[in-house]
């Protein structure tokens, strides 16, 4: 099970990450801790990951502690560009712990899934920052608002869909750094998803890939299966078929109805995509073709 | 979880299990319950479904205590039939808890699945009686001599099918009730399946229907899912289509190569193989359209 | 896993269920059900249990569809008291699917548990109707307020606790049928456990019986244990030590601090109690010693 | 879950383990992956471990990839302690992947923990050599012939501790590197336990700290638990008390007598076992007071 930082971390002024992808080749964590050493920088975790032993693409996610560090953010970033990441031929960001990822989430008539990451969130579990609700539907404003987060009802159906992306991407663009589709049951255009600047999560009812497409507890139980699931990834402009970032499943018998997957798979779905909210909050997600790395 | 029998009734001579199927109607449990009481007989558990909560398929599983039941047998069956079954058009199947099914293992060189059935059932955990192990290549027959159960060779492959299967069909035919692929790599014939005369469990090494077909490992790999699975189900003419016995799943993730996922699934096949087989032996298995009841 | 009943029967006013419990013998199944058909009731779903497969306790739970339940309720019980429960020493109890149970919710400052059964509730999946909030602290009023149940505010610590059980009683004596202690961090005497006039469920934060009384998940932590749990059972004087209706666990390793043990052991917790009280409300859960049936 | 070296890696001769473990402080990866790199070995993975944010213990276990490791092997060492562990006041050890640990198992009459391991092993699963199979009884003989290690059979029983530990202490002492009881009924002296020289796991088969000592199951049933399960842990002179290393659960229910518990937890312990050795044999487990870390 992936990880996620503790409490000590979260938050924290002096606390940065860094997150950096490249060609593997001998001697990079050496390279990358050295660096870090010799600016004063301690290293509090280290993950990486190289996709073959040999030849393959390698990836780290290191966790350090630099007194100063806001002040010194710029100077080494360009520091690391030019003594490590060039040489190397890396991409890489670094982001700081103190600075939680602003977030919009969207959302129709459901609740579990929206309710369960507010609910997170203020229990200090998600490191995000909820700057906006907005819903086709206006059935949810009242289990917002105790969260004292904006809720904004832009009507969206196909006929509108044009002006409905245009009012959301008004909304959205600049103002956020991830969208979560909350079961938002509209399909987004690829225009849509490629203005809005930043990435999304969605989170699809079924064990993908198994059951892609519409109505996947229907199919379920008309299949027999003994398990039905859930499935968090990244929206791509081809439906359900983005990059996974977690899954889970529940077990399930001849007893249960159509309602019944409804109702257990909805715990799933919660569970789910709060981990892969918080995993791409903490920048513990890494993509790679059409898979992820998680940190 | 289904359940399983205990070890209090598996080989009793004196236990009996009722199965039955209807069209749903009220007094279908008491009609039932009275005769078996009025036969002497105690009710040891009952368990029922229906389909539907009003005009469904109805299916029930009894089992009872009767004493001199293998006596009993035959007069009991037919009496059920006159009194019961035909007033209310039922199918229904009579067995005796102390008759485990005669079954035969189908392999070729995997021996997890087939080595897992024969330690288990070696254990009295399975309630079934192995009469022999078919498998298309030599390589298991040292693994499977310790256990006492005739390990024939019949080479098959595509080529030579007809007269494979022909082979396998004058080991098979009348001799068991049951045949269980034991990741046994060739397809059989519609016409095998016809002939052989009894039902056959096959193990998928993926979570149907995800991964339907060849080399399941290697594209859940690709797709960078975060479970693989394993499924049990019943053979019937189209490929990986059959009604689901059992499933279940594991956890990988990034780090796990191909192999590791076969490595991984290899523990879920053989124990989700076991479940389906020991459930079908203690008839439990009811199969109704593409789905099964497991009572 | 236990069931639950599906939409169909929940709060249909025709729907019965019949609970029952008495020393084994032959013709139980066989008396219940004649008596139902005889009345016109049609059985929806029948499930039993036997301590020992001769000379045990048996348990019955009967869902049955009877036209015109609410007006022959009085009746059924009569007759079902003289011509079955009295022969066959039987205890029994007869309730009606459309009359969900009056539960309280007792809790302190922790809302996770609370939250989740009133979400739960307000969607349709609890089958309870919450007529009270009591909290030794007003920290959670707010969050109570949205879903328009009473929320009552009793002060109770040791100094206080004659005063604050009183105060407790006067509201629940008579008014509820269940009370769910949902992380409610005070220890309820005995007097008031007698009092109360109903049943109690707690949720304690371990898979008991390991880590019985305080601070479970810090001794969890020094243990070294490599899984958490969370046990829901009913209160008895004996602290921690009554029936188990409900446990569940969750993986932790050595990167979890003792905060991200009650982060992680709070999804189970929620999960856990839940579970429990619908099966409770859908009288399912028999008590049998210290042990509990779920049927 | 913890993870296991891939087959790339195992058995490899040129790759090398480096586990250490010391105070924490500023530049310690830097300084490990350093001496790597200049030594021209490729770091393939690097895990690390920190009790603390600050000031507290730090492990590392890194596997690197150096041509000619076996002719290298001292010199690396006597640098490695000179040029860092000195410096840095760090405990470490080296390894290397070719050398697999030698192991012998010890057993009573149960043989699913026995056989899933030589098994396993057999199919390369797990990173050892089992040099011998020591038993207080005779039954396993013929279930360990097909396996190829040698059977010894050694009488123990209260009486003849004394005897049979000194006979076990002449078969072990200097030849294995790892003692594993596998469902051993025998209590082992903290004698045996000091000289034999080497760690030992044991599988206990309850969730510790639930149901320490004799007859987990039974007692697991008396106290109604709903699931039950097994922990692998190393021994200590304090009889179930020692550092865990692996845990997992079952669900159950009251449908299951003692003996189901027993065949339902037999699975778990199997599973739980072989992946406690897996770790071990990898140089994965490091003991911190009675916890362990599983990098």
């Amino acid at each position: 099970m992936v990880e996620h930082d503790g409490a000590d971390i979260r938050g924290q002024k002096d606390i940065g990450r860094l997150l950096l992808r490249c060609a593997d080749r001998p001697g990079l964590v050496a390279a990358v801790s050295r660096f870090l050493a010799e600016t004063g920088a301690n290293i509090i975790s280290l993950d990486q990951h190289s996709t073959e032993p040999i030849g393959g693409m390698f990836m780290q996610r290191t966790i350090f502690h630099l007194p100063g560090l806001p002040a010194a953010r710029d100077e080494l970033e360009r520091d690391f560009a030019v003594q490590v990441a060039d040489p190397f031929g890396m991409d890489f960001r670094l982001t700081e712990a103190a600075k939680p990822k602003r977030v919009a989430v969207m959302a129709s008539t459901e609740d579990h899934c929206l309710l369960d990451l507010l609910w997170r969130n203020r229990r200090g579990e998600l490191d995000m920052s909820v700057v906006m609700v907005i819903a086709n539907h206006p059935d949810l404003a009242d289990a917002v608002r105790p969260f004292g987060v904006p809720f904004i009802h832009v009507p969206a159906r196909r006929e509108i869909r044009d002006e409905a992306e245009q009012r959301q991407l008004d909304l959205l663009r600049g103002n956020v750094d991830l969208v979560v589709l909350a079961r938002y049951m509209q399909i987004l255009t690829p225009s849509f998803i490629e203005q809005v600047g930043c990435p999304l999560i969605n989170i699809h009812h079924s064990f993908l890939p198994a059951f892609v497409g519409a109505s996947p507890y229907r199919r379920a139980k008309e299949r027999g299966v003994k398990l039905v699931g859930a499935t968090a990834h990244y929206v791509t402009d081809d439906l359900d078929e983005g990059p996974i970032i977690e899954q889970d499943v529940v077990r399930v018998d001849h007893r249960h109805s159509i309602d019944d997957l409804v109702r257990l798979g909805a715990d799933v779905e919660r569970a789910v995509l709060s981990r892969a909210v918080l995993w791409h909050c903490e920048d513990r997600v890494i993509r790679y073709g059409n898979q992820t790395i998680c940190l």
